[in-house]
Order: structure tokens, then sequence, then C-alpha cells
């Protein structure tokens, strides 16, 4: 591995995704920080961190996902531990930010917890945030923070560049998502569509309607997250039944709650793609969810930053 | 006016729109506090604040548009000011909220702007911002006080419904505003479509493409900011030359700068519809622009906001 | 009930006591706040504030027990929804603080967690704290907000006093709770002992050692928190095998996690008093534990609180 | 060029004063970072650093002199930039602090806008500043950061000493700058007088008079701030009507705003001395204007603070 | 007395000042808040407050005058107690300001003291500052809190005017403090003059020289501290020296430190006129000092505070 | 001595104890910082530091003892003055945490100044704390700083140790040490016992009573301070009276005001053994007075904190 890291570089894992870290750190050729994060009798966060962080430069890996309370504990209390011990900084990679679609107000009286969460990281001690594709991208101005957020989207680009599909076109599942899907439809030079959805009056039923002519094609959907899977599942069931050929989807974020996976397996999607940014659990891995790793992305950014090379390079 | 507000109320404008503060004022039956916003010699901001804030709840009117540095610094001097006079509350009524478009890092090495004025204005002392259409609603996020966010949308509406077009559809000049776009037209109960805009390689021509029917159609587009009004006169052009029968605009903030109002004439815009979160000077007041007032809007948020009454109604 | 409360009052629960919150709300004739506080598909917290709190001064109350992440994550984000939403006053009664007994580095590179949660209800935007019993007074101290801390003691005292156990001794379990005895014993005005343990030399098993005269005697074990309770199970077991002729044990705060309810059960305790400040569910409620209400210490707390009257007498 | 920086340093300008920067990186032997501070098309400010930043100790070099809204907006922003950008530290360099007159409250109900920009400063990520002769040596106190203040009377005592003007006399042109004067007389070892004003009554005109003898002598009149001139322009016709043999006038800060270069030229002033902590725009630079570069001094002084050395010699 | 405090009203005192906390008191026709302020034995401070202060807007009399370090930590204890004991707002009265000569760094590596009891003061939970002429001006925008800096210079002014003495000069003892000195000239209607002090050359007595005609004039010399009574001890003997008829002296703060009391004694003065807003003790009371009380100008500001009427018309 | 310092290594000393600093730096084999901490004639703090610090890690050795608001100013003085001088790091070294017994309100309206001060500290700028035996551990997190709080025990145990007593016993003077007795008793493998306090009904006498087999036995009492003495002076005569052989006691913290030296001289104690975190002046130095050094123990700390070593195996 030709990385080389300047002195007083430490990368420790919590418990969201042991494998991503532990991925990264090989890449980085280094060994991961000797801690464990337990739980007491009464569940409360047990960190036990077993060699000396005075003055080091900690890289912490740990998505806020799935269970989303119990990863922002843990990460909260692994990052007042460090503060106490004397760290140098404190550097949280966060390949998934949960709470990330709690980031305003959108009817009275919500709370914005995606504010709420950058607010606690900081004031624990955080020094610098490593992130991929928040839900929205003003995020970042919730930190105070240098914050570095990378693009899953050039992996997702470059697994349907080199699958080479036909006659194909980008939809966008909602009327959300139009700029991410122009910007993998330019890579791969196809058209793009969008799902229209559309209430003729309070009450009646919505109406939903193909954007675009997908007839014959194959689509690929992108979305940044998939939580339950049920537009995804729902576009390419009627995006099939309008005549598409067959049709992809992809994320970088594969949320994958409740009955997610049953949903994909009883829709006409071909393949969903997704990154590791959370890990998806052994038995979530059916034959139709293909998973591409960030850590030679992630792994790259950390030594950028930790070297003070720009990262720009890894943006484009 | 059946308005009735708790006492130590006091209203002050700065110098971006005292028409509409007076406007506010007229409508709450109060008059303006006394005081005068000039510049010394050298172009510091100097201010006078001729009647006693001690113990009241200020509210502040001041848009931080065009000379924006100017009056964002206007504003934050008067919050001092005001803090340091013992005002109870300070809360800032920005109908236009400037340097919102830098609201994330585009690319690297940006600034986020519109968090720096968010966190400039909290540590200055403003206690409460009201405010109408944040370019992004995550700039909520960015303030850890209380922000109430008005619909200039609401207004726009009743507009268009009053004016009953018929075989009207809603256009989204490009792929970003497509919800904003959906919004009004499922309140016209009208067809929506989008600009799409497409480069086929770096360097190539970017390739336009309308996507809905507006064949022999009113078309309406829709957007939050009209700045230099070249998205909406090449859109309204395009559109025409396409076979729409009449184009119409509307936004909640005329920024107008530059050559907007030459561009607009010069278009084949019929009407750009506008509110006054702005002041639009006499100068750029051609036939083809409407002004529609948020006083009434802001004078019933701000008596909300003042007797403590939920300001949930106003955004239904 | 004579109570009457200021103007502005309300009171929320969220979900780890929603029974001594309803308890509370009864004795002081006002209803709770409609809220619900709810998990979306991931698990993320979802908050429903269904009625203004703008300008109101709000009473809060939720204990951080177990599952004690997810009771923490709750009550941040309903004070960040209420901050947002302009109440006047957020005023936290957490019945029992979890995290309490993480309150010093007892050993390198530990986590204060108890001063993290500090940190953070601060930083969230809570104003004031009202609780009962915190593990070590010095919590307090963790909060830069005024903090009214009731004594449970209280009520565990009267219990005994009216059960008028003869030839009766309080014991403390360990050597650090010899405090809290020698309070109850002098309450009671019976003699204290204490088990001493002690490791003759690193490996060896530990000598346990009963100081005091408990011969025939009923004894009364007290400590603030029942977890495992191993602690006084063994206890229990051992004074009995010493000539004790009944052993009871009292605490403030029922964590009572894992194997417990078995372990009591299995011991030679007569009686497990507690108090509500965590729920206990019905299928841990056996014969053996006694539930003592906080409610109207609490309520007369809040009351205290909110008419500004001086909460002294309530410690007396 | 016997500097030698320690590594990591980067120098950058804005648009106060390029040509200062310019004439620092020089005197360093360093290049200006890349990069470009423009408007956009409605005058919000455009930052583009076209250089890694990242781990860097910067040095910004910005007087808030006029327009000077625009300029403390230029510096925030591109503190803004440089904090997200992973700077290590970001020093800034401002020669002339505008808005220094406002520091305190000379009466009721004005803003301290000295403070307000150094409290900005503070919290857009400023972390040290080097500065020249504030307006009010408390100013220092505006600030948490570490100050260094550097003073331009050393340059100006050496441009009048090699001047070698016989009977002299360091006259302050109000009862304010008399420290000043002194300061600069003992430097010269010539005697000081000063320019006494009074109102006998309210209403009646101001009585002026000449304390100290200035018959048949060179005066040097010395302030901090040149703004409109009056101050010094009237004072140098009085003192010439009352027998001067000539008239000098020296400061380290040449705002000269409005009237005030046909005010000097009009005048019985044979010469201005100032230093280029402010930009003297070509226009102005008339024959009785002469400007110092402060350069030397602000590039020792970037060298000793980069190179950890202490600044004290160069207060000497 | 006509005043009428609204509700909530407490006042306390602390240990410097208390009999000027009684007559403020008895102007206001309340009674002293119930307090004691002692130490234990080993000299750290301990408050005992008798009376709730829960909601109560607190006035807090305490100067931080000698012993200095005892009545700072005496004042930020009982603002901790005070915050901790719920008090709704903590006004700080602090009728002479300690430390306020440390306002600046007048030579390398020296604190700004008057600047860290400032941020001290805030931290601690102060709300509002009142206080009497601060040594700088400037002083007032150390704190980011509201400070009413009323003006002793009134009751002097009053003083010599009732005493209407003849030939009166105003003369300042050094040449910073010329602005007072002026000012106090205006209001009596008499010429001012000052003692410039200058040093030929390094290492050289030195050259003291009057500048102003006081021969046969009664000399008023008025600086804001006496603290060692050196500077106007000199002044004095200097100024009869070279003819004044007499020399009186007045000041706000009486410091009077070391061997003041003496050094006046002997010293040709008539007259020392200072305030209490630093208490001098029994035995420093020779016949040569009139003291006079600032409470009155202090208790119509805590009432005009606390009535939430403005403040201005103390200040002319 | 084998110590090897990083570089940018100061040592400075305050008033508090400038023999243990000295002994200190002679262990490290540096010279203490060059600085004089004097008085002003009105007592206020006079700073005086000789030598650059820009860029610094200065540590600076203060004890908050008698005249503890003397030593906590001075402190928190030159925290503020090396700061503005661009220290890198300020690691306060603070071997007696004075007002660390108001650590809680025990009583309503209490301040709890021991977080007070500790919040004085980080907003002055510490960076670092390093400290022995708080009088709670729970002290540790009233500070958001990294603290090492090292262990006097050790020095106390190993004294013991080497001296050999037979038949010894460790005894708590009352029930709220019982931990500490633990532990020295575990380390020199004796039991324990404690002295029992109780009031049979309000207004009776105190019962005291003495828990644990002393007949015969050398007892050694131990305590983390030891201010009055009296607690200590009535436990050996009571021991003595109750049959013990002799009685010793020790404690980190020789606080030893009032009265409390001829307290011990009267009482039956043999000899009480302290460390010099507390300087014992040489009046105190009876000859039941027996002093040990800490300063071992924080040269080794402060090593290892420089050199970015764990300070683990000093707590072992």
């Amino acid at each position: 591995m030709p990385y080389q890291l300047r002195k007083n570089f430490k990368l420790f894992t919590l418990n969201s995704n042991p494998d991503l870290a532990q991925e990264i750190a090989d890449l980085l050729d280094v060994k991961l920080g000797k801690s464990s994060i337990t739980r007491f009798s009464d569940g409360e966060v047990q960190i036990n961190i077993e060699e000396s962080v005075r003055g080091a430069d900690v890289y912490l890996v740990q998505s806020t996902s799935q269970p989303g309370n119990e990863h922002v504990m843990e990460l909260l209390i692994m990052i007042d531990a460090l503060k106490r011990a004397s760290a140098n900084t404190i550097n949280v990679v966060i390949p998934y930010y949960g709470y990330a679609r709690q980031d305003r107000k959108a009817s009275s009286r919500e709370p914005i917890t995606a504010k709420l969460v950058a607010n606690m990281l900081e004031k624990a001690g955080a020094t610098h945030i490593i992130t991929l594709d928040f839900h929205a991208p003003q995020i970042q101005g919730f930190f105070n923070l240098p914050v570095d957020q990378l693009r899953g989207g050039k992996i997702l680009k470059k697994h349907f560049a080199d699958k080479k599909l036909e006659d194909a076109i980008v939809v966008a599942p909602d009327n959300g998502g139009l700029g991410r899907a122009r910007n993998l439809a330019d890579h791969l030079n196809v058209p793009i569509g969008f799902i229209d959805k559309r209430q003729e009056e309070p009450g009646a039923p919505e109406t939903v309607n193909i954007v675009g002519d997908i007839k014959g094609k194959n689509v690929i959907i992108i979305v940044d997250i998939v939580d339950t899977a049920t537009t995804i599942s729902l576009a390419a069931d009627m995006l099939v039944e309008n005549g598409a050929k067959a049709v992809y989807a992809c994320c970088t974020h594969p949320v994958l709650s409740g009955e997610s996976i049953q949903s994909i397996e009883d829709s006409a999607l071909t393949e969903l793609v997704v990154t590791n940014t959370i890990d998806v659990p052994e038995e979530k891995r059916t034959p139709k969810i293909t998973i591409l790793s960030v850590a030679p992305l992630l792994a790259e950014a950390i030594e950028h930053v930790h070297n003070e090379k720009p990262v720009t390079p890894l943006f484009e």
C-alpha cells in the first residue's frame, strides 16, 4: 500500500460498521485502535479504550444508522472519552449521517434533529467531520466545524458505466431528486425522466404519471436513501407495467428498514445497488442486492486529511 | 384593525424596506419606533434610536437585500445597540434572507455564508427570526433560535387563482424546483412540466428540452428568487418558440440585479409577479412587473408571535 | 386539589413514565399536553406536539431509564422541538437521571457520561432541572442551570416509620453508603452497621465481614439504586445466615435490570421498597416489591417552581 | 532576504490593501495565496480560494477601511471559508481597524460596533489578530484572542527625526491626544502644546485657545486618524495665523473621507504624513501627502509570530 | 419616597459597601435581602442567602475595591448562588469597578484583567451591570451585557458649583485627563491647565511644567481615581509653590491605598472631595476629606432599570 | 535525571507553592520561567512574565490554598496573560484544588463554588488540568477539559508500609470516608473501623461510637483534607481513651487553618503525615507533622503529559 501516514494517527471503530472500519484499516495498513464498546446490564454504554490516545489525531468510524439512538450515544460518549483522554483532534468519520431527513421544520413544532445531532457532536468535542452524501448538502452548514462530504455517486456511476446497459434512461422516483438523476444521466450519457405524483383534489387518490419515454428501456432509478423501499418498489412495478424492459435502482445509503427486503423481492426490480455506508446484515443480502464498498474512498479521504493534502481530487 | 398587541411592543425599521415596515405598522395600528440609520462621512453606519427600548419586545424589519453587506451590517449593529439598551427580546423580521444561495460548499474551500450570517445574528443578540421562503428550508437549521418561516407561495397562488387562466400548466425552469411547481400546480389544479438541461459531453453545448405538453397553453413559471432574470427570460422565449400561448413568471424574492429588467422587457414574458420582500425601486417597476404585498402576512405573524398565539394557521 | 398554577403552564410527558406524569397532572389538576413520541420505520424518533407552546413554561417528565439511550435522545429531541416552537422555559423533570454512575474517570480513558448528558441537555435548550436523588450530589455541579434535587429518602423513611419494625438496624451494603444509612437510622432512631469487603491479597477471594450487631434484628438495607440486585440479594442472604430476623431493602431508583427480579425472589429478602422514578413494568411487580409514588413530591415541587415559591420546605 | 519561515505558511490578501499585501509578500519572499474575492451580480461576496489551505497557518491582510461594511463582510466570509477548509490557524492582519471610534456608548442606545466586529471575527473563526494603532488601546480587550498591536508612531517618528526640523513643537489638536503628542515630542526632544476648545455657555460659539508657545516654530500635529481632515486643517490655519512658521501633520490611518483632500489643499498645512494602513487611491495622492509604508513592520511581525519569536522588540 | 418598584425586586449587599447599600435601600424604601457573606476557617467564602430569590430580579451591590480579590470572589460566588437559586435576573451594581487600570496590554505579556473580570461576571451569570465612571469608557465594550454607566462627575460638579470658588481653574495632573478637566471647567465656566511631564533623555530626571496660568488662583484638580495620592499631592505642592492660592482635588473613586492619607495630610492640598463608591474606613476620614454619597444616583438608576424607564435623564 | 522534554516546554510558578515548583523543576532539570507576581499598592495582582511564551506549552503550578481568593485570582490573571501572549497550551498544575468542599448544594441557595472556579479556569483559557485528590472525584466532571487526577494515597501508603506498624487498624473518622480507609487498609493488609456519630433526637447531644476493635492497636486515621484538625484531634483522643495504643493520622492536603496546630499538639495524636500540595509554613512545622513531597509524582506526570505518554502507570 503506498499510503504513508504522518505520526500520531489512530483509527477506531464503534459498533455500526466494524467491517468497513477494518477494510479502511487494511487499506491504510494500520491496526484498528484497541477498544470495546459494550453495554452494562441496564443497557448503558460502556467504553473501554485500551491504548493511549494522548496527543493523537483520532479517526473514529461510526454511522448513525439503525439503531440510530444507540449509535448516536455511542459516538458522543466515545468522543467525550477521547477528549478527556487528551486526544489532539477527533475526526468523526460518519459514512451515513442518520436523522438527516429531519433537517427542517416541515410543519409546526417539529424538531430539527439533524441540527441537534450536529450540535451534540460539536459540544462533545468532535473537531472535524468526514461523511458521504448528506441527505441535503445544507447539512454541512449545521456544523461550525470543517466538514468533508464525499460523494457516493462516483461509485454508483462507475458500476452502471461498467455494466454498459443499452437503451438506458435514468428516472427520478419523485420530483425532488431530479438533480441527482441528471447527474448520473450526464455521466452515462443517457436521457432522464421522472415520476410525477399529483392529487387532483383533497381526498382524491393520487394520480401518478411517468414523464419521459421509458418504453423498452433499461431504467435506472437513483435516490440517496432506500429506507422502506416502498417508493422504488412501486416505481419499478409501474415502470415495468408501462413497458420498461428492466428496472435497476441504486442509492448510497441502504437503510432498508421494516419490510423493505420483502418489498424489493416482491417488486419488478432487477437489482438494487447500494454501498456499505450502512452495514447490511447477512439476512438482508438477497441476490437482488449488490453492495459496493466505500472503504477505498474513505481511506483515501482519511489519508489526505491526515497528511494535510487537499481532498478536492476526491470530489471530481 | 382588530389587532390588540400586548404591552412592550416596539416595531423598528432599517433601510432595506421602510415602506413595507410602514405598511406593517399601519396594519398593526402602531407607530414605527423613532430611529435613524445613516452613515458617517467615511461610510460607517451611524445609528440613532430616539426612544427607550428598555424591557421592550422589539420587532426589527430588514431584508438583507442589495446592497447586502450594508444591510447585514446595519442589522447587526442595530441588534447590538438594542441589546445594550436592554431590550427584552429582539425579533428580527427578515422578509428576504440574502446570501441564502451560499448555503453549502458546492466546491472546495467555499464559505457557507448563509450560516455565517445566521451565526452573526445570534452572536449579536437576535432572539427570534421571522422570515419568508428561505432559499432552502434547511436554513432554519442554521439557527439555534426559534425561526418562523412564512410562505410567499400563498400570495402568489391566490394571484393566479384569481386570474383564472385557462389551459394553464406550471413549469419549473430547471430540475431543482419541481417541488415548488408541483405545489402551485396542485393549488391551481393544472399539470406540471420542467425544462431539462443536459450536456452530452464536456465542452459540448447544453441541450435544452421541454418535458411536458405546453403547446397552446398558458405557462406559469415559478421560482423562489429572480436575480439576473436570465433563467426565466430564456425559458419564456423557448416556451413561446415551442408553442406556448403565453408565459407568466412568479417568485417571492425580486432581487432583479444587473440587466434583469432589460432582460425581462426583451423576453417573451407576459408578466412577472413578485412580492415586496425586497423593495423594487421605482425605476424597475415596468408594466410587466406586478408587486404583491407581504405586509398583511407579516403583520399577522408578528401579532401572533407577540401575543403568543400559534402561527400554524398562517402556514396553511 | 388546592394548587393554583400561574398562567402559561404546560406539562408534557415522553415515553419513560407516562403513568407518573399522568398522576402528577391529576394532582395538579391539569391535562397533559397533547403529543406523541413514536418511531419512524428505521427507529428514528418522531415527535408530534399537537398544541401550541409559544410563550409557555413547559414541564417535561422523562427519566433517562432503560432503554437509556432511547430516552435520552427522546428528551433531547423534544427539547429541541420545544425551543424552536418558542417555549418560554423548558423545565426538565427527570425523576431518575441515568448514566449517573459514570460521574468520574474511575480509570484511564473513561468518559464522564453523566456530564456529557448534562452538557447535551443544556445545549439542546433545557432551562431548569428538577430531579430526585442524583447518584452523587456533585452531579448538580455538572449543570450551569438551576437544579432542584428532591429527596426520595423522605418517602422511604415514612414507609419504614409507619411499619414500626421492632429491633431494627440499618445496614449499608458496602462502605460507600454509610451516610445514607446514618440518615435513615437517625430518622428511625435505630443503630447502623455495614458490610465490609476486603481482599487480603491480590488474587485471594474477598473476605466479607458484617460490622455491627444484627443478631435477631430486623435489618433495613438502604441504597440509592437497585440495578442487578446482586449486592442486596447477597447481603440479605449473608445477614440472615448470620442471624438477622428479617431483611428489608429500599432504594429510590429501581433499575432492576437483567436477572434482578429472579435474584430478589431467590434471596432471603422479605421486601424491596422502591419508588416509581423508574417505571416498574407489570411483569417485574412481584409480591416482594412495594412501589411508592413520588408523584405528590414532584407535583408539589413543580407547583412551587412554577409559582416562584421556595422549594426549601420540600427538602426538609 | 534573511527571513526563513516555518512550514505551512500562507499569506492571503482581500480587497482593501492588495499593494501592501504584495509588499509584505515580497519582503517575506513568499507568493501571495491564489484567491479572488469578487461580487455576484447582486453584490454578494464571491470567494474563490484557488489553493489548498488544509493544515496551513494562514495570514490574511485586510483593513476594514472604506467601504467598511464591504471590507468587514469580505473578511468574515473569507475566515469562514478558511475555517471550513481546515486551515490550522487564521491570523488576521488588520492594518486599520475600522469602526474603532464606536468603542463605547457615548450616549444612550448607541452600539459598540468595535466590540461587535471583534465578536464577529472571533465567532467566524479568527485565531489571532495583528494590527496597528487601535483608536483606543482598550480595544485589545474586546478580543479573547491574542492581539499583537504594533505602533505606527515608530515610522512617523523616524520620518520627522530624519527631517531635522529646527525649532519644532508637537501640538495635539484637542485635549484627547496629549499622550500621543508627548510621546512624539519626547522622541524628537521638543516641547508640546495643545489646542483647547471651550464653550463658555450652551449655545455660545466655541472659544479656541492655543496652549503652548508656537510663535515662529515648526509645528507638528499628531493624531491617530485623519478622516474628514477638518480638525487638522482648522488647527493648521489657526496655528499659522497665530505665528507658526510651518505646520506639519501626521497620522497612522489616512481615512481621508469626503472633502478631506480639498480641505487639506486649502489649508495652511505644509505636509500630511500618513502610512499605508489604508490604501490612499491615486486621485487623493496630492503633493502635500507623504505616504510611508508599514509593510516592513508588518512583515517582521508576521515572521516573528509565525516563527514563534517574541514580538516585543517591534514595540520598542 | 415616591418610588414604586415593580414586583419581584430584591436588593442584596455583599461586604464592600454595606452602608451604601443600606442607604440605597432606605431611599427605595425596601429592606435589604437577608444574607451573610462570611469566611470559613481557611478563608474560603461562605454564603448564606436567607430568603427565597426564585423568580426575583436581584440587584446586588458590591465594589471590587480593596481587598479586590476577596471582593471579586465574593461577587462571583454570590452570582453563582443566585443563578442556581433560580433568580430571574442578576443585576450587578458595581459602584467602583476595580482592576480597571489593567484595561490594555501596556507592555508584552500583560494580562487585561479588567476584561478577565468582565468575562468572569458574565460566565458566572450576571445579566446586567450598573456602574459609575469606568476608568476608561471602553470597558463597557468588555461586556456583552447591557451596561449602564453613571457619571460621578455630576455630583462633584455640584459640590464645586455650590462652593462658588472665585478665580478658579481646573488642572489635569497629567496629559491623560484633559477631557475630564475640560468637562468640569465647562460646567464651572473657568479655564483649564495641565501639568506636563517630560523626560529630556533616557535616564535624565523628569522635567515638570505647569501649562496654564495658576497664579493666585483656586486650583481644582480632577482625576477619576485617587490611589496612592502621590500624583495629586505632588501636584498640589508644586501648584502652591508656583503661586496657586489653594488647591482642591476631587475624584469619584477613593482607593486611598498605602500611605495615601499621610501623603494628603502632608501635602498642600486644602480638600479632597470623593464619593462613597468605595467605602472610606473611619480611620481614613481626616478633616481634609469630604465624602459625597452616590446613593441617590444609584437608587434612581436602579428604580429606572427595574421599572423599565430610560436612564438617559440620569446621564445629563 | 533521565527526563527528556519535548521542545516548547515552560514551567512557571505562582505564589502558593514556589518550593514545590522549584523541586519539580529540579527533577525535570529545567529552569522555572522568569516571572514575578506581586501586588500593586491597592492589593491588585501585578504580573510580570519576563520571557516569551509564544507557542510554548506552559505548565503553571498553583494550589488554590489559603489565601484561596488571592491564589485563585493570581491563577486566572496569569492564565489570561499567557493566553494573550500566544502560549500554545496552558496546563494548570493544581496540587490542591481549594473550594472543593463546596461541590454541591447542601442546602438551599448555596453556591457550587468548585464548579464556578472550574468554569472560570476554562473561560480564562486553561487547556488542561493536572491535580491531586479532588475532595470528590466527580469534580473531574466539572471540567470540559482533560483532567489528570493523581493520587496522593500512593505516597501515604508507602510511608506507613515502610513504618511497619504492628497491630495496625485503619479508622475512618466519620461515615463518609470508609472507601479511603478500605483502600489504605487493603494496601497494609490490616482491618478497618469507623467512628459513628449519631443524634438520638433533635437537640440531644451527639452519641459517638467506635465501630471496630481498636484495643491495644496502632490506629491510622485517613482523611483527604485536614483543615481545623478538630475531627482528627477528637478522634485521636477518643481512640486513646478507648484503648488504642497510638494514633497516627494522614491526609493529602494540609489546610491546617485556625487553631489546627494547637489542636493537634494538644491531642493524643502521635503523628500527622501530610504532603506538600499545600505549603506548610515554617511556624506550623511542629515535630508531630511529617511532610512528604508530591514533587516526584507531579514531575513524572508533567513529563508524561508533555511527551504525550500515557499517565495511567502513575495511577497504579
